[in-house]
């Protein structure tokens, strides 16, 4: 009799334990995807000496001269930035994942999220990138790309990214 | 010694169990919320006769002055769609959920997920709206405003929009 149960309590553990695993599994898989999902593809690792850190590019319309428009998602990894630069015609920025920075020269540092979207009037000194702990993820639209292309400045030093208030 | 048992099994089985239906909540709750997540809101209902069925509109970029820009989140119910139009500076749309259509008139209309985009270049008459059983949301981006606002035509027929090839 004593056996009997034994091997009962056993088996009831056994499968509860194994189907508490097996949502829970499911669980972190659905949160897994979430967390990684992103609207748009990462794209390539941007070889340039105008960012700070680890950041990619996937070319959505390269400059359309109907449009007079760009638009690429870019993906930062923690940290990375872009270097300070400016567009003759402007920009628009739409927050896809993550967390970062938009900061005009002499402005403060905006945080942004997901959602979040940010006009960039044209011929402002500006820099964006991620928080220090968050991937970031934006779509830029370049507007009215007839008016020239990129300003690159100077690199957001540590000094000036460190020193973002919070 | 068998009372104890018993008081045993009881536990264990409650404990598992409460376990289990705490995780599998977590679950739903998660899919849940990724199934509703949308990037943007939905906005206002739109209340035009340059739309047939019901769709929203979240006004994100009122027509900018040094942008030429304007930006809009639209979400349209199942078979809801624009009427035909076009737009004299053009327009980039950016799917950010859901399931539709995107046709340029004598073009086939192409089908949308989420994660596509579309370039409408200046002067092409077309329209865009959900797919039969799908709601759609899409950010729609107007460029080159100083060129004219949006120039409305006729509705899409039900025989136009039923004749879509799939």
């Amino acid at each position: 009799m004593m056996q009997k149960i034994s091997i009962t309590l056993a088996v009831v553990a056994i499968i509860c334990l194994s189907s508490c695993k097996q949502a829970q599994n499911t669980n972190e898989d659905s949160l897994t995807s979430r967390q990684t999902e992103t609207l748009f593809p990462k794209g390539n690792k941007i070889i340039s000496n105008n960012f700070t850190g680890t950041a990619w590019l996937h070319m959505m319309i390269a400059n359309d001269s109907t449009l007079y428009a760009r638009m690429g998602n870019v993906t930062f990894e923690p940290k990375s930035r872009t270097n300070w630069h400016s567009h003759p015609g402007g920009q628009i920025l739409l927050v896809t994942n993550g967390v970062g920075y938009y900061q005009a020269k002499g402005k403060p540092a905006q945080l942004l999220h997901k959602g979040d979207f940010v006009e960039i009037p044209p011929n402002t000194e500006h820099w964006h990138g991620a928080a220090p702990d968050n991937e970031f993820a934006h779509i830029a639209i370049s507007l009215n790309t007839d008016e020239g292309g990129v300003i690159w400045l100077q690199p957001v030093t540590d000094e000036e990214y460190n020193n973002i208030k919070k």
